[in-house]
This record gives structure tokens, sequence and C-alpha cells, in this order.
């Protein structure tokens, strides 16, 4: 007989990742993971249980809700007391929270912000409700670690009426992974920790006592370190520059949302692996330019944390790019982290010199099992 | 007799500052300063010479040309070998040129980048020209002393063609304070130098053995630090959720230009100094937020430039704040940076104390005695 269950669902604006989680304990029981929904070809997808993968085709998975259909018959799951989102931006919440309509009308509100999460995201969450009707559908937005960043820290130079009225300030995503990584720090007794979170997006988090200080993402995930496709930090004359040349606002979005970030300086429509192998000057300057953003992220928050106890990379690079670690590391020697460059090219756990003042750790952020925690409390689970 | 002098014009919007320089040597001979120009009532301007002041009303100037005949006539000026300027940024110059009609078309086309400062100095120059025919008008543009930034520093997350054909990378500005305050920093021995001009305009850049490494501008001078009345560092994604709320775009880029900054938080039409003197929450958020903006700035350049040996401040704010100064230096006292009190209650030159690890200094940034140079040089006078 099966136990009692949750599941936690990461979505992307072609893909999803489902996770089961046995209750009580949140042991992880069985994932699976599909690319190409929507798409022309059949949706791929991979299972992975008790240390095993498998992959498949599926032409009848469509939509998200097919997806769930597909992997609570496969997974053979019956007792679902809730599914879990890794949601990012509302209009009002910011926590963890039941996904009501209102809320998924909260999220649809900031399409325009989040454009490549909050569709998806309603979407998902919408065909999940239709296929599991009796089931709470609960949401762990992406900002809820955020919100002890103080105001001096959040606030832009803009109308104060424009931060009251219209929610204008820095909200901060990426919060269940910087949560795992800080946490995971915390737990082996360090207080100052940066957080570097690194892969298709990035960004840098600056923890204090385990809670958010500040976070390179700005009032959306445009903003801040320089991402795999998207800008980063950019300057607002630049839109209307583009326009007064005579670019069409398309063209502009896209070069900002697309067409942009590390891809656009290497002009390479590939990953960091990719642009790292390539040898041509733009894919260097690339890479330059992307450490050279992580880099400035370092000093800052080191400066606001007044010290520094640990950095931690997670995400695809962070977790498995020495050769991005080992340069981010290098440029802040003189902060005092010192690279084990063994450890490091291993991918070890803690990839510092045994004496380096400051540790530098490698954590494999599991940020469904920090949704599913959130979720599993939020229920009183 | 009257020797052979250059003229430097400082143009703001409705303002504008003449200094006379006395070939050869550059003696500092008299400065006059005007202030309404174009406005309803009468320009006010204060002439200084000989150390002493004195203050005046002048109906007939009306014009940046009328203000130049004003300071001919009442100075009893004769021979002028050449007016400089402190241009700011044109589309293909970036050190000092002649400011012939094509680089004031140039600065004409960077008009809606630069609004407060491109279309006041080309009205300014062609009105000294009409005024002074046979002089030769040179500008030195504040984007001059950034020209040595590595390009990893400044290209942003974009398409790399949009750097190529419409140069949208970081221009930096201040380059006439900055070079001269850094200059100061070097010719005392300190080669790893962050200088922080904090005025109605404010910046900090990183700057190694003399050279502009990095600084906070952007393309345009509404990114960086937090200004008085303009916004600093935002997120593009701000701009199209205004509009979403109904917002005019006049209003969106007055609160950007005009109605943010310092005083778009505190809610006050005044200075630093009446932002500082309100105990209200929102003038002390507007601070708090000034300083760490400041202090982020502060953190990246030294992580970047691998190391410090001086911070100065220079500007209305960073000359004659000590409040200011304290709170920015107190927050990055880990890196080495410890103030003694008295002398930075003095203003004094050095306001660190003798065993401190990193120098703190004063330097009253004279702008246009860097302009004056560099007018020299370029005309081999």
């Amino acid at each position: 007989m099966q136990e009692c269950s949750i599941l936690i669902m990461n979505v992307g604006s072609t893909s999803c990742k489902i996770k089961q989680y046995l209750l009580p304990g949140l042991r992880e029981c069985i994932s699976m993971r599909f690319a190409g929904i929507g798409g022309e070809k059949p949706c791929e997808y991979v299972v992975k249980e008790n240390g095993k993968s498998q992959s498949g085709q599926e032409a009848s998975v469509r939509t998200y809700g097919d997806a769930i259909r597909f992997f609570l018959e496969r997974a053979n799951v019956r007792d679902v007391a809730a599914v879990g989102f890794k949601t990012v931006l509302s209009l009002r919440e910011e926590g963890v929270a039941e996904l009501t309509d209102e809320v998924i009308a909260d999220m649809r509100a900031l399409s325009g912000v989040c454009p490549a999460h909050n569709p998806p995201y309603a979407d998902a969450i919408e065909q999940c409700r239709a296929a599991m009707p009796q089931v709470p559908m609960v949401g762990s937005f992406e900002t809820g670690f955020h919100r002890t960043i103080p105001l001096h820290n959040r606030i832009y130079g803009l109308p104060y009426e424009w931060y009251e009225k219209y929610g204008v300030r820095k909200n901060g995503f990426h919060g269940a992974s910087h949560e795992y990584a800080s946490s995971y720090a915390v737990s082996r007794g360090y207080q100052k920790v940066i957080c570097c979170h690194l892969g298709g997006s990035s960004s840098v988090c600056a923890v204090s006592d385990g809670k958010s200080l500040d976070i390179s993402f700005g009032f959306s995930p445009q903003s801040g370190v320089m991402q795999l496709y998207r800008a980063g930090d950019t300057d607002c004359a630049i839109v209307p520059w583009l326009q007064q040349c005579g670019l069409t606002q398309s063209e502009i979005e896209k070069g900002f949302s697309v067409n942009g970030g590390l891809r656009g300086i290497a002009g390479i429509n590939g990953d960091m692996r990719d642009i790292l192998a390539d040898e041509t000057p733009r894919a260097r300057l690339a890479v330059d330019a992307f450490v050279a953003s992580v880099v400035r992220y370092i000093g800052a928050f080191y400066a606001e944390l007044g010290g520094l106890d640990a950095i931690t990379f997670s995400g695809g690079i962070g977790e498995n790019s020495p050769s991005i670690r080992e340069k981010i590391v290098h440029a802040v020697a003189h902060i005092g982290a010192n690279l084990d460059e063994k450890k490091n090219a291993e991918n070890s756990e803690v990839i510092s010199t045994d004496c380096s003042p400051v540790k530098v750790l490698v954590v494999p952020a599991d940020e469904e099992r920090i949704v599913a925690q959130k979720v599993v409390s939020f229920l009183k689970l």
C-alpha cells in the first residue's frame, strides 16, 4: 500500500519537473522531468526512481495537466495530500499561499514582469487543478525568502508613491535555492554568507544569520547578474535610444529577454559549456563579462554584510563548472577566499583550502525540498 | 596689459560657470557663476576674484551667449585663446575635440540619453561661438577618462550588434572629477583608488594606477548610485509595468529624471542638507538607501580592484557632509577604512586615522582645471 505524499512541480516555459515526497519525513520517492511540452514533436521525459534513470517519449503529453496525469499513472501515485509549486511572483502574495483563482489572477497580472515564468505557472496550476480537483494546490513564491531584505536595500530612487501604490521595489527571486544553500551554510556555523546561484538564470544573494539581506535580482528577474540569454543589469536609457535608432519594440524586447545575456555577447546559441569551449574573442568576452558581474555582486554584498564567512555555489553552472568557480574565487582572493584547485576540479563539497578565512562550498540546491517543507508546514501535514 | 587666457564653461540646464585661466601656467583669475538663465526673473550671478565674492542681478543675460558676453565685458577679458567646455556625451567623440557643427550634431543626437546635459551644452556652444566667432571652441568629454575601462566591464548582456552598431555600452561620466581626484591620490602614492563624487549627481569610480577600471554610471547618467532627483540603478521591467498601471509616458519619465532619487523617496524638494535635517521615516529611508547604494559600489569596486589603498570624496555632498561620509566609511570599516571623527568633522584633507590601512581623502575636485589642462594640451597652447 502506498503512503500519503505530496508532489512538487517546478515549471519552465516548455518543461516541468515533478517530484514526489512521501509523508511523513519527506523522503524523495520518484521524479520525472518533461521537456518539449506543447511542441510539435512528442514530449520527452526522464524518470528517476531508486537512483535509476529511464527516458522516453510520450505524444499524449501536450500540456502540464497531461504531464501530471502521466506522472500519477506511471508512478502509480494515489494518495496525494497536496501539489506544491515553486511559483515566482504575485501581485500581493510573497510567501506561501493556496493557489486560488484570485492568486492566479495576481500572477497573470504580472506576466509582463515575469514573461518566462508567470504565464506557464498559471497555466500549469490551472491544468493540474483540473486534473486533481480535490487536491489543494499551494504556491511557495520565490520572493518569500527575500521579505527580510530591509527597505533601504529594496527601494528604488523613484517616487515613493510608486512603491506604495504599484509595488515598485526589489522583489528578489531564486528564494528556494538561496534558502537551501544558506541554510546549509548556517547549519555548518557560517553566519555571513554569499550564495551564488549560477545557471540558465543566475543571481547572488547576501544572507546574514539565515536571513536574506540583499539580492542581485530587482523588480523583475531581468536585472542583476548577467544571465544566459537575459540581460541582467542595464540602463533605462537604452530602450528609448534603440527606438530612436529604428529598432522595433519586439526586436528590443527579444534582445533583452531571449537574444541577450552570455549568448547575445558570444553569438552562440548554446549553454555555458559551449561558450567556455569556444575560443573566439566574443565568447571569451562573454565569460569575462559574466564573471565580472558576479564578482561585482560578491564585492557589493561583502561590503553590505560587514564581513564574510562563506560563499556557496549552486545551480547548473555553480555546481558543475570548476572553471567558472575558479575565475570568480580567484578574483576575490583578497576578501579571504582561497581555492583548493584539486577539490574544485572534483566539485567537492568544500572547495576552499583548509586555512581559507572564507569557506567556499558547492551546494547542489534541492529547491523542490524547500518547497515541499513549506507546503507541509503551510497545510500542517 | 592683460595676458592671454582660456575660458572654461561648465553648463547646467539653467545655469553656467565660467572660469578664466591665464596662460602660461593656468593661474585661475576670475570666475562667474550664473543662475536662472532663461527664466522670468533677472539672471543672478556671483563673481569671484582674488578671493572675494560679489553677487548681482542682470536682466540682459537671457542666454549662455549673453553670459559669456557679460563675462568678457565685466572681467575686461580680451585675448582669449580658446573656450573649453566640460561636455558630456557625443555619438563618436569621447576624448577632447574641437566643437564643430558635426560634433554638436552628434551631441544633439544623444539628447534623449543625456536630456539634462546635452541640449544646454549644444545651445551654449553655439551661442558662445556666435559671440566669439574667431575663438576655437573645444570640448573635453566626461566620457574621456573612462576609455580605459576594459570591455568586459563596459559591455551589457545584450546583443553584441547593439554595441557595435548603436554604441550600447557603459559610457561613464564625471570624468573630469574622477580624473582630478584620482590624480591627487596617485600623486600621494596610492595605486588602487575608489573615487566617490557625491553631489546633485553622484557616481563612484574604480581607478587603478591612474586609469579608470569601472564606473557606477552606465550608458546614461541615469543609472548607478542613487542621485538627488534622478533614479540611479533600476530595472527595465518597471517602465512597462507602470504603463500597465495606467501612468503616462511623461509621468514615468519625470519620475525617473526629476521626481525620483533621494527627493522622490523623501518627498522633500530640497538638497541633501534638508533631507538630513528632516527626521521623518521617509527622509531617513532616503539617506539609508543612498548610503547603501554608495556602499554597494565601493564593495563592488573593491572586489574588482583586488585591493584598496584610498577612498576619495568629492562633490557638494562628498566635500561638505561629514555625516554622509561617516555613514559610508563606517559601513566599509571591514575593508580597512578607519575614520578619524574629528578630522572628518573638519572636512580635513585626510579624514582616516593615521594607521588606517585604507586612506580616506576629501578632494575638492577642480573639474574646470582638468578641462583647462586638456584644452591647452589639445591646442598645444
